[in-house]
């Protein structure tokens, strides 16, 4: 898996542009065609999480491919249960409304789920930079996660992350052993479409903060003003 | 921020190569040269960044960009007291000696350091999707972070995550808030090169996991065997 010596290379504007474009189309997924995705497809969207930065080069994902259709539909149950209470939970009624109109997931439309979880056991005792932060293996899978949105926007794949179940009860149907974390459950199919924008952006839920004010110089609060660094 | 209708289309073959070119091609660098960075090449990779997915598209980051000398000097402090400890922990003589020789950050080499932080706060108390995975804030910051070191690379500049320091300290240093965590600490700026492989591949501190052991079917442990889906 050594990249050749071309790969040193720098990136062409039209390669630059490549790359940035799949960033800004990547979208979150709900709506998917049944289509099967081909396996050399997958693989490769899985080889580009696998090349992803970890700590200590820990590499502590594995990757669950779903395809069973009785396990999924225990997941949809547990997903259904705890959306469930999730929407008691928004007093404006407007909102609450809004909430329930939307699609929040596509556990069964999908032709694939993907668990991807992180092995806290890995490498164990001593990981290179691990020890001051040891939740440094949970945000190297999710660098990792990323990549996979990316390489699958690419493969004109779409991906949707479900986080509104209770997480210990997916990992026991999942029977992930103690000391491993499922860290995104992705609904991964083609899709009927990429939006324009987010959804939750489409649908007056919430803007996109303006870029500059999130951006500080040397400590917390102090705004940052344009120059070369 | 929308995307032009243009944007909808898919990716070509060449494009996608660009796309895994960059995914394979990202390293952690820890030696750089002291040029500076042109900002409109810092404000193209924050803002990829920002262009992450989130939870509740709830885009919880923040980019404090360091280039105070003095607050990096007190930043290098905090990295050499706990390396020190670090070391310790490491009980094979030979991988200590080898440990003591590597190169672990660029903090002050670097032209600019930057700090990525997740406020927990931002818009309590409901956020779409994190009742139930409250760390999925956090998750969130790292697909930012992920693409932060994807468009660097692409723009020829190198990124080095340092974790080896105690978090809280760092935190009081960029005056971070109560309910707003440090993520990632980078160093970022012109490499001296990119590496073929992996610094710790390369030096044989760890070799890169294959692939097909770390994918499963449907649960833990159940070896995935190639076919589409």
């Amino acid at each position: 898996m050594n990249i050749s010596e071309s790969e040193k290379d720098t990136f062409s504007e039209a390669e630059r542009q490549a790359i940035y474009r799949v960033m800004r189309a990547r979208r979150d997924v709900r709506e998917f065609r049944p289509d099967p995705i081909p396996f050399e497809v997958l693989r490769r969207i899985l080889e580009m999480a696998h090349y992803a930065p970890s700590v200590g080069f820990m590499q502590p994902w594995n990757f669950i491919l779903i395809t069973s259709l009785d396990v999924r539909r225990q997941i949809k149950q547990l997903f259904e249960a705890r959306n469930a209470q999730e929407v008691t939970q928004i007093e404006d009624a407007q909102r609450k409304h809004l909430y329930g109109q939307l699609k929040l997931e596509g556990i069964l439309e999908a032709p694939v789920n993907l668990a991807v979880t992180c092995d806290h056991r890995r490498d164990s005792p001593f990981v290179l930079g691990r020890g001051p932060m040891p939740q440094t293996d949970l945000y190297s899978t999710c660098l990792a996660i990323e990549n996979i949105w990316l390489a699958a926007r690419a493969e004109g794949v779409g991906v949707g992350w479900v986080s509104i179940f209770e997480q210990q009860a997916v990992e026991n149907l999942l029977q992930l052993p103690p000391g491993v974390e499922l860290v995104a459950y992705l609904c991964v199919g083609y899709p009927r479409e990429f939006r324009d924008r987010p959804l939750l952006e489409e649908v007056g839920w919430k803007e996109r903060l303006p870029l500059e004010e999130l951006i500080y110089r040397d400590r917390w609060g102090n705004r940052f003003v344009e120059q070369a660094i």
